[in-house]
């Protein structure tokens, strides 16, 4: 759990200290709202609860934290409205990450953030109390039925590990398509024995009827090589082979260095969902979002105009504190300026895009 | 609320980098545990829930912050086993303090502590779940009806802010002997005023049946500048006058300054209890411990023989953020110097004892 603590402790790819990976998240998340609202919407529809429990899984420590709840409350509010309720149900967020998440910051931060709601909703705005979980999200986190509404944004293609058995998978620190079919294998077999815990975890919290919209960081392909998940960590691999080449690092230190994630298809993911039995799935849906998350915006400063810089700092906020866990500090800001090169080298060439898979589901009774 | 946030940052009477106050915390713990045990044992007797919520308000961030919890939660197992079930219920457990406290501390502490339960507990320990709930006791904290247990130690004697219109209450800090009347009565008023709110949100937030267990700091005497709850702050602003006499502090700093805080006698907290009229009161008891908590003890060092400074020590976690606050950091070493020599005095002339008032509650129907 080392690997995957540093990761979340970080706020994985939604670290405060870099704006534009912040910037891409919002996106994802702002992307895939109509899905949160239909399934919220339904759920408040179907059962008119007097109390709405939800948790945020992989919540981090940034801007966009409290950015999904808020939204829910707010699709909440405007349902109530609209069928004449007086007062729309009290809401009981859990926010969750590993313990090592900056919680203090999220919780100094929620005075602000309550007054804006109620500024901005005025009488319309029922109770909320917000809670901080620690913990990880492969485990049970929450009593039994405890919970309504689950979402998990962009935290959940980590693996609880680096998949067992993969040392094979020289000069790569990722599924490639140079890596052996046995690499493939362990990581999917990873993938599933993660997804599956986390949708019995997740089976035992919810109440019935209760609804669950993730979004992962995935891939269209049914081949699980395939460029659409693995190129931005080939590039990082040829990025680390070169200093390598150097004498930088050690080709040994490379040869054991992976990455504890997977990014799976729709059909995997729909696969697990199936095989664990408590959910029906409502929506699984697959979009795209650029890698440099400031393509089609007005830059805020000339450097974000190089693509390169900001999809490479985007990375880093993901992979500087894994890399420097395995590789030290000291070779970092390099590894980072070939990567930068690397890849806007790749960006003027090619089309560039992160997937994500977003799958919408309800607990069976 | 500045001032009480101040305090409560730093964890009150609670805060970690004073041994001696700790050791007076779980002093007071200790002795007051046959009260929670007998409250925890009817709860769960009178219900057999399947589920317990416990919430500990200004549970602060130390060594002493998990402990009432795993003692609820070993209380409960050995009931459990007693009456021969199988599974003890479930817990779910919400820490509470104000946002300023350092809740990512506790949040890191609790893999260990889980893994120390599940070992000294073995198959015996139910699923426990542990989340961090920042924000002021004297508002709503937790959704309607969601707990059946809640514990505060030690916290409750801190008013919500410095009484208004105490102007009068010049070289005192706190109500005393030479308070005028009105000052006296200000500080009630605003304890009548934060303790019926308290009573009124935890009425909202307990099941019918649920339990509360209190513990504050308070007196046995009526009269409410009587020594027991005022002689060690009276003896503070000692320390304080004899700086201004030397000028180092102003005269009017010190007139201004007053601590937010009411050391109730039974009496002042069972008629508020009766006024509120949500709670039946079970137990109200008083006990008391020595200002130096190492009296009875092995001592750990030759420095912890000295009262004086063992008290001034446990005094200073409580007191210098807010005496910093308002007369800044040059003087506080002087202070404590001064306060260390003036309390030494006391303590060889006279017996000098901290006053608990406990109150044992259950939610009426």
């Amino acid at each position: 759990m080392e690997v995957i603590e540093m990761l979340h402790m970080n706020g994985g790819i939604g670290d405060t200290s870099y704006a534009n990976n912040s910037l891409l998240q919002q996106k994802v998340i702002s992307m895939t709202k109509p899905i949160r609202e239909q399934a919220i919407t339904d759920l408040y529809c179907s059962s008119l609860p007097k109390k709405i429990c939800i948790a945020d899984l992989g919540c981090s420590s940034g801007p966009n934290t409290l950015f999904v709840v808020s939204e829910l409350i707010n699709s909440v509010s405007t349902i109530c409205k609209k069928l004449g309720h007086d007062q729309s149900p009290e809401f009981q967020v859990y926010l969750n990450d590993l313990p090592g998440n900056d919680f203090n910051t999220i919780f100094r931060s929620l005075p602000r953030f309550h007054a804006n709601l109620r500024n901005e909703m005025g009488s319309a705005l029922s109770p909320c109390f917000f809670t901080g979980t620690p913990g990880s999200f492969y485990d049970r986190l929450f009593a039994t039925e405890s919970l309504h509404f689950v979402h998990s944004s962009y935290s959940l293609h980590f693996l609880s590990k680096v998949p067992d058995g993969i040392e094979s998978n020289k000069r790569n620190i990722y599924m490639a398509s140079t890596s052996p079919p046995s690499v493939v294998k362990a990581y999917y077999d990873q993938f599933q024995t993660d997804f599956s815990m986390f949708l019995k975890c997740r089976s035992e919290e919810l109440v019935t009827g209760g609804r669950m919209v993730l979004t992962l960081l995935g891939r269209r392909s049914d081949d699980p090589t395939s460029k659409e998940g693995c190129y931005i960590w080939e590039l990082l691999a040829t990025a680390l082979s070169d200093i390598v080449s150097e004498g930088l690092i050690e080709e040994d230190k490379l040869n054991s260095f992976n990455i504890p994630k997977y990014t799976p298809c729709p059909a995997e993911v729909k696969t697990e969902v199936q095989k664990e039995g408590s959910f029906a799935i409502d929506r699984l849906e697959v979009s795209e979002v650029n890698w440099n998350a400031y393509d089609d915006q007005v830059y805020p400063s000339d450097e974000f105009k190089d693509g390169g810089y900001n999809v490479a700092k985007c990375m880093r906020a993901v992979a500087e504190p894994i890399l420097v866990s395995h590789f030290g500090k000291t070779i970092i800001d390099e590894v980072f300026r070939r990567y930068r090169e690397i890849i806007a080298d790749r960006m003027s060439k090619e089309r560039t895009e992160f997937i994500n898979v977003t799958v919408s589901m309800t607990r069976k009774g």
